[in-house]
């Protein structure tokens, strides 16, 4: 699920109490409970990256959907049309990667506006097949209808994953050790240079901007875990590390503990940060989209990690912390620990609702 | 496809002359170039009321998405939450008929805004449970997002049917006889006593606001032309039957002679229009969302169409016209033949854009 445009700094000011009814996730739980049990033949409904059906042969069927909208999910202003063509087709393919899937085929709902010019459709289109043939997906029908407010994007993508080797969000035990696949807070850096329409030196600029505007899902590195059975739970990290992991603790019946100092933040969000005027580690674990997985892995195959990914030509990945019992994500700091359970953003709240407060 | 809130009066005015380029049918050309040939696996690509895949059995996988939009598919003052979440279901399951097929499960992608009461959202599935009760879906996943304009609902669903029955557009031969499954523009008649705050006699007002707001497909009449092998082409009458009939005729290569005595306006819809101020054949042909099957059948079949729609407990379809040579749409009036070939909307000429006109 892609997060909108704002970061924690903003989020944090409109955290609801614990008695205001109806956050995100409440409304997720309340859909679901309306929605009925999945009837067999569904191995995983709601509440996971994707759904999972059960096919004919040894495989699953994955199943998801995202929208962004203009405004919310994107600017215009500084992201072009080709761009968010590609990011709306990554960021279902890194629901994909996050249950140790390969993708296939996708859908494409495009609400237009009726007022701007339609060619832009086929920069975006552009965008979105480039990211299709690099990632061998087959884009095959879709939606196009007219949109009074701003853009509006929906992919559905499908993926296949042996049956016995998908990963879920569930899955994470007491003592596991946590990792990430890259290095945390880039897109959001990328972000903010973007927002603040910042110049900084040309080596942070692009990397961090192409961070934020041309995610690269980690498919590969989801393939790997979940063919050598190295994780026991994985999500992708879309909203911040804070609220992913927290998902994984939920999911799992777990607690997680985080030590501040090594959170693995990017070295380049370090160096852009005082450019952007935020806390680097704010960045890190709050900022989300960065678009990596992360997963739990027991203590006996963390070992394994380094070697299994080196073989497969990627980069070892950095760990993060420890699962421990509870059912909090704390962060440990030489200040104390913090409670960060699911702290980032809750998708409802970009202004506060009636209801809030 | 959902059409969007308005009728052919409307747009006739907007159409635009043949020369303007990229109107919806040309953007979809355009889009389906982008995004290059299917690859082997996909049995029917971009251009039908679904995509459909191979399967490991002898079904194929079929799979459609469709949006509706606030302010474009649906206006909240004369529609309740609950009628719009089983409409947003529905017409997609419209789509699953329009190939013959059974639906199984969906994904629901909501974008709420965030002022609004999020509880509405419970009434909204609500609705939608009801009507993947009644049909036999499992809503098994999605995505919630906030909206800055107004309510977004995408829903995007899977069904099957056996490969050998699959009923597309493309298939309708010169001489075949068109039918469609119900008398038409009840849907259309019902947005109008909507939008214009009309007061009808009871009988009037509750199944014409009922066929616009709580559409029924229809599944059974799908399956069983499929099963039967009773139809050479298929689609739902969503956009309104010129438009619809001319997605077959352009399908498959023919064009299609409609006498306008012989088309089957509904008489609730004849009854309404005075007091509506619209011509009841205009509504019929034009104003779309009956979400009936419009089918074409070989002469020597259509004999056998009463006796089987009649074993399943379905009214027999009414007949509307033949199979051509050529590509028009025409409809046969006392004052000459009209060329009628896609009149109705394009879904982005809500508002003419500026390279409109």
């Amino acid at each position: 699920m892609p997060a909108p445009l704002r970061t924690f700094q903003d989020s944090r000011k409109e955290m609801p109490s614990k008695d205001t009814p109806l956050n995100e996730w409440d409304l997720i739980k309340a859909l679901s409970r309306e929605f009925g049990p999945a009837p067999p033949g569904v191995i995983l409904g709601i509440g996971d990256d994707c759904a999972a059906l059960a096919g004919n042969g040894p495989d699953c069927l994955l199943w998801t959907i995202d929208t962004l909208v203009e405004g919310v999910h994107f600017d215009l202003a500084y992201t072009s049309l080709a761009q968010l063509g590609w990011k709306s087709l990554t960021v279902n393919l890194s629901d994909i990667a996050a249950m140790g899937g390969e993708p296939r085929q996708a859908l494409l709902s495009l609400g237009w506006p009726p007022a701007r010019d339609r060619r832009g459709a086929l920069s975006f289109a552009a965008g979105l097949a480039q990211a299709a043939r690099e990632y061998g997906v087959a884009v095959i029908g879709g939606d196009i209808v007219a949109s009074p407010g701003g853009l509006i994007v929906t992919v559905t993508l499908t993926g296949r994953v042996p049956a016995g080797q998908m990963l879920r969000r569930a899955g994470a035990h007491i003592g596991d050790l946590i990792f990430v696949t890259g290095p945390l807070g880039e897109a959001a850096a990328g972000l903010e240079i973007l927002r603040q329409g910042l110049d900084l030196p040309p080596e942070l600029q692009e990397a961090l901007t192409e961070a934020q505007l041309r995610p690269r899902p980690h498919l590969r590195a989801g393939r790997l875990l979940a063919q050598e059975g190295l994780a026991t739970a994985l999500i992708d990290t879309s909203d911040g590390i804070a609220t992913d992991l927290y998902h994984i603790c939920q999911a799992s019946g777990v607690g997680a503990r985080l030590p501040a100092a090594a959170v693995p933040v990017s070295p380049r969000v370090k160096a852009a940060a005082p450019h952007l005027g935020r806390d680097p580690l704010d960045l890190a674990l709050f900022g989300g989209e960065d678009y990596l997985l992360l997963f739990t892995c027991p203590p006996e195959v963390a070992g394994r990690l380094p070697e299994s990914f080196s073989r497969a030509g990627l980069a070892a990945p950095c760990p993060l912390g420890r699962i421990v019992a509870g059912d909090r994500v704390v962060l440990l700091t030489p200040a104390g620990d913090v409670d960060i359970s699911g702290q980032g953003f809750d998708h409802f709240r970009l202004d506060p609702g009636p209801d809030v407060q």
